[in-house]
Formats: structure tokens, sequence, C-alpha cells
């Protein structure tokens, strides 16, 4: 494979995670080590920015910049939720996939690495077939980012085992609070966790659970359908024996119709996805109508995937990884790849980087397998244990300053604009 | 004061903090020291458990546990909320007193000390003065606790360094996060925090604001009346600034005509006071009606006073002093004190500890004064923050196995019952 010279180009799309930006750190420190590559540039807010020029550029930052990176949350180049959506706007897409060609031209962008989820992964690749069929050489990597962890063909996806790490603590700090309560009748704390259509992050929980009568006592994952008599009757069960029942609920919970019980159906985002919310406090209605047990709800939101302060430093380390193995790859004259994490063993846990073809990965799911749950459905069994305990590992040496985190702030020196603004 | 050989008793009261076993881990410490004190036992689910005569030997408890009790979140001893109550229930109320009374007799008694708030310490009173009443020699010494910082005659509470670094810390997460999502609009973002009626963990947060743009934007503090159209005028003007608001409300926020925003009054726990919740999802309501913005709540609910893996390490050493000064002044032939947090000067912090009679802290609520807010009430202003700022100072180095924090659990060896069952 021929060398290819030119600049490299990175930017993070879709909702941050607590490790996305350590994804940055990798595709930065990696792109200095590489003579082909010349300057190494960020595209503001994904393909939003780009679309419009804004580029920064990132050999002005600071190295301790680049290093506290590593575990700052948010996205630090900023992100967007933009889908360049050939199906449904096909005149728009062609506008846009023109002008991002004309940026990179004129930038002379020749490694694209897009750092983010299932859609983004689906941008990435009509970019990279683009660059193809015009025969503009340009070599496009994908880096895996969500917290859902629904990515296919990877063993699991960087900002997971943070947010799973968290989650957990929480569910243990929560329970510990919970359960010195003495109430008479019992009481039930609802914990509603993200991951949309997906129930790793609320099966993730279970790693809190040290003996069978740690919380979470329950987790009620979108994958199973949501049967509210045999939920009623598994809560007063936990109830009467425990007198406390802590309950993990994703928020794209489904009853057996396939509605999500905590859907907000009129509110939709970029990607037509309804925007989720109210599953835990749809629960406690249930509870407190039928059970008339007293019933508190938490809503983690964007505190889970956002929390840096706990995360996990396997996690760290692996996003860190991808955006090296995604330049790496480029180098070597890879083009149209998402990196994936591959797992060698569970225990010792050993891991290494692959490559899978964007095509492969762009709008296709990958969910909690049936037989990784209880029968009854209401916890994760030991199949599930074994995958994400390994995620969890170690933790960072924050540093603080007057008892706060510090994170690193990018400068943002932009880069002069060559082109007229975008039409 | 002549010395009063005799057993120690000590128990919690309330809603957990993240430092509350902290206190008691103080009081076992110092209990050790003094001979005059034989054997400590702790009464399971506060004044519940002594009346149900549930005690435990703290004595058998092994050094370790004692020692984690220190970033152990919830009740280690269990508590409970059961009033005492006079007023409204006279009859049930002199049966109580009658009963505790048994209770310490039986064991003999001669040392109470009572962790909680403003209710517990109310109880902690009655005590104190039927134990003179009754020429019973008992030396009873209120422990603070409580993350609403709402007891007067205190500096602060031992719970609330803890809650508003966890809080603070989670705010500048969400921050980095929500802000880095371009939108064309703008969006904002809704945390709704503990505190009741008092604001000081809603203000609390305002440390995380290193820059006047940092996160939180507007913080809704119970003492200052919400008005709808000032509100909605200020997160315009942030949006139209910033792109992005990042609100904290306290669970407590009040209307001009006094009523609880986020109030559902068909609920109400043991001490009478109506289950706050829904003052974020409210507030969501309001800008989503009138802004037309795209909105996100957080409801952070028993995760932040059961923070303990990022708890304040200067809230865990004030928490332990509580404990091992309340035990000196009962020791020194006090009785009917509360312990209070002195503090001797803001920069360098330093602090000691002083004590007040119960009876000036029972049932008395202290808040933000109003001159420690902006004029506009939608930040706290310097005083407060010189107020606030040491009380985060300070990390744990929290033990871990396999990625999770480590708790301590007492085993709780029971005491032999003396007496029949409780009528």
């Amino acid at each position: 494979m021929a060398e290819l010279t030119g600049n490299l180009l990175v930017a993070q799309s879709g909702g941050p995670t607590a490790v996305i930006n350590a994804s940055v750190a990798g595709v930065v420190q990696e792109s200095g080590l590489h003579e082909c590559i010349g300057e190494i540039y960020g595209g503001l807010n994904g393909i939003l920015g780009i679309l419009n020029e804004e580029l920064i550029d990132i050999n002005e930052e600071k190295a301790r910049t680049i290093q506290r990176l590593r575990h700052t949350p948010g996205a630090a180049l900023g992100t967007v939720r933009y889908k360049v959506d050939f199906k449904k706007k096909p005149e728009q897409a062609a506008k846009d996939i023109q002008r991002l060609f004309d940026v990179f031209a004129a930038h002379d962008i020749r490694y694209f690495m897009y750092a983010g989820g299932n859609d983004s992964q689906d941008t990435a690749h009509k970019i990279h077939q683009e660059a193809e069929q015009r025969g503009y050489p340009l070599r496009v990597i994908g880096v895996p980012k969500t917290i859902d962890n629904d990515l296919p063909h990877t063993d699991h996806c960087p900002g997971f085992g943070s947010v799973i790490k968290y989650n957990a603590t929480t569910v243990m700090e929560i329970g510990a609070d919970v359960g010195s309560m003495a109430t008479e009748a019992g009481s039930c704390c609802i914990i509603e966790v993200m991951g949309r259509g997906a129930g790793w992050i609320a099966a993730g929980t279970a790693l809190a659970k040290r003996t069978p009568n740690d919380p979470p006592h329950i987790t009620l994952v979108p994958e199973i359908p949501f049967d509210e008599t045999t939920f009623l009757a598994r809560v007063q069960e936990v109830v009467g024996q425990l007198k406390c029942c802590v309950v993990v609920v994703g928020e794209g919970l489904k009853n057996a119709a396939g509605e999500e019980i905590g859907a907000d159906k009129t509110h939709l985002d970029a990607f037509g996805h309804p925007v989720l919310s109210g599953a835990a406090d749809r629960l406690a209605d249930f509870i407190q109508a039928k059970l008339k047990l007293k019933t508190r709800t938490v809503k983690l939101g964007y505190a889970q995937r956002a929390a840096a302060h706990f995360a996990s430093a396997t996690d760290v380390d692996e996003a860190f990884a991808c955006g090296t193995a995604a330049v790496r790859a480029a180098v070597q004259g890879k083009s149209g790849y998402m990196v994936t994490l591959v797992r060698q063993s569970d225990q010792p846990y050993r891991w290494t980087t692959g490559l899978q073809p964007l095509g492969d990965i762009a709008n296709v799911e990958h969910f909690i397998p049936r037989d990784w749950m209880s029968e009854d459905g209401f916890l994760p069994n030991e199949k599930f244990i074994t995958y994400a305990k390994p995620l969890i590992q170690g933790e960072l040496h924050l540093p603080t300053e007057a008892g706060l985190p510090v994170f690193g702030v990018l400068e943002k020196i932009r880069l002069e604009k060559k082109l007229p603004p975008r039409a």
C-alpha cells in the first residue's frame, strides 16, 4: 500500500461518554508518531463543524491538555446529532457530501477518524464509499463510542465500562442508604438508567451484587417485555424478605406490545428516535397504586455518562487504544473500517483491537442474548457477569483542585477558512 | 462532676448521609479511651430499635469494620423516622419514654449519643429532660447530621460537604457533556437536588463555577420565591449567550404563595413533611412550553446523599470529630447538648467543635441568608462561596475490590433481651 501523505481530521459525534476524549487523545498521540501525517486537525461538533469549515489545529494545544483528555467528560471537540440522510433528505445529503469533500480537499485531509455510535459509523461509512467513488485518496476509520454498548462486532464499546462502574457503585450506595431505613411496610427505590433499546447498562448494575440479597434486586431490560403482574409479584416477594427493593430500569423498557413504557412519543431527536424518560416514574406509579409501598425514584440521566470522576481505568485504556489503533490502521492503508475490541480471555482479562468493515456496523444494534439473563428475566446471570466484570476494573488518579476534578479544555485555535460559507 | 460509670448507647436517626457512619466510628473510637464507659452498644434503627430492645454489642465488631465506617454510606446501625410526639400522640409518647428508660436501666445505659437532624435532636432533648426529671443519671449528647445543612448554631452540618462536593462534580461533568452538544436552538438541563426547605445544597453546586460561563448557570433555592417570568427570561438570556443552560433546583422550591412547585401534597413522611419530588420536571414543563427548548432532567435523589465514593475528606474528618467530641463532653459531665462545628478561619480553614443546648436546636431551621445570594437571586455570591469552599476539600482513599468500593458491614451481634416485648 502506497504511503498517503496529508493531514488528519478527528471529530466526535453523538452523545458523549466519560471516555470519548480518551479516544481523541489516542488519535492525537499516535498521529504524532507517523511522518505521513502532517497536521492534526479537529472538527468542531462533528460533521456539522466540518460542513461549516470549523476546524481547529490540535498541534497548537498543550501536551498537558491532551493528557487531561483521558479523564475529561463531554466531547472536547464538541459533538452533534446530525445525519447525512440519503433516504429522507437525498438532496441535502448530496449537498452535504459535496461540501465535506470540498473541505477535505481545501485542507488536504487524507485521514478521517470519526468517534461515535451506530449513526455516526453510518456517516463514516458513507464518506468512505464516496471517497472511493470519487477516487479521492482518504482513509476513514471509525472509533467506537457508546455507553449503550449496542454496536455489533465489537466485544463491547468504550464508554460502557465507565457507566456501569459508576452506576453499580451508585446502586451499592443507594442500597446501603435505603436498606438502612426501617419502615413498617417496606419501601422501594427505582433507579432509571440509560441505554435506549438495549439493557446492557441496566444489567451492568448487577455487578453491585456481591451476595444474593444485595441490590439491585431486579433489573428490567428492554430486551425482555415488561409484565406488570409478574413484576409486582417479584417486588412484593423481595420486600417481604428484605423490607426494601431496589429496582434498576433501562429507560427503553417495553411492554409486550413493544411500546416503551416511559416514552414520550411527541419528542423525537434529530435521528428520529423518541426521547425516552419516565420509565422509573411509571413503575413507581404501578407500585404505589397496587402495592401501596413508599417508592422513590432516581434518574441519573446525563450524570451517568459524564461521570469521569469514577471512570473505569480499563475503559479509559481501551478507549485510548481504539484511537491509536484507528490511526495505525489508516497509516497501514486501511479505510472503511471501525476499530473493534476483541476479548482474548476473561480471566485474566486480555484484549486487543481488531477491525470490522463499517458496512457491517451501521444501524445494526446488538442486544443482550436472552440466555445471559435469568429465566424469569429479572437479573442477568453468570454469563453476563463474567462478560461485564473485567470492564469496570481500575480507578483513575483523577487530578483535583480545591476539591473538584480538573478537566482538560481545548484552546481551539481555529484554522483559517478557505472556502465560501456553506450554502 | 462525679464520674459516671456505665454503658454507652449510640444510635442513628433520619435520612442517612455519606458520613453519618464516620460519626459513629468517632463515638466508638473515643469511647474505648475512657474507663468509665463500660460496654459500647448500638441501637438498631434509632429510637425504634431501642424501644424494641434491639441492641448490638459494638465491641464484638472487628476493628477493620469500624475503620471502614469512615467511608460507608447509609446508616450502619440502621435508621428510622420515628417521632416521640408529645403534641400529637401524648399517650404513645409517654409510653415510649417509659419504655426507653426501662431499656436504659436494663442495660445500664448511662451515655446516649444520638446522631441526627432537627427532629432527632428534639428526641434527644426530650430524653435528656426526662432523665433529669426522673433523676436517672444519663448523659445525652446529640451528634449533628444532615445533608440539608439546616441545623442552627453550628457553622455547618456533617454530610453537607460531601453532598455538595459530589453534586458540584456532577454539575461540572454534566456541564461538559451538554455544553459539548451543538444544537441549533440551544438546550437546557435541570438538575434537581435535595435539601427540603433549605437551598444550601442547590447553592453549593455553584462551587463548580470556575469562570462566569461555567455551569451551574442558575441555582434556584427555596428561600427565594420562584417567579416563572424572571426565570424564563434568565434561561433565555443564558441560552442566547451560551446555547446551553444548566439549572440546579432545590427540591423544595416555592412560588410566591409559598407552595412548593414540586410537592406531591398527598404523600407525607412520618414527621408529617410532604414528600417532595418533581421540581425539575415542573421547570422542564415551563421551559418546553414557553421557550420551546429541548430540556432534560436529572434527579440525583438518594444517590447524592449516599455518594461515599467521592466524599469530602474534610467532611469525614469533621463527622468523626463530632463523634469523638460528643463522647468527651459526656465523660466531662455534660448532658443535653448537641456538638457543633465552629469555624475559626476561612483561609486557611480552621475549625473546632463546640456545644449548644439541645433546646436551642430542636425544630429550628437555618436558611441561607438573603445577602449570600445575588441580587436577582439566581446564584450565590462570594459570601456563600467563601463559606462553602473549605467544606469540600480533600478526597478519600477509598478501598476498592474488583472495581467497586468496599464498605463496612457490621456483624450486629445482638444483646440478650432482658425485658418483655414492647406493649
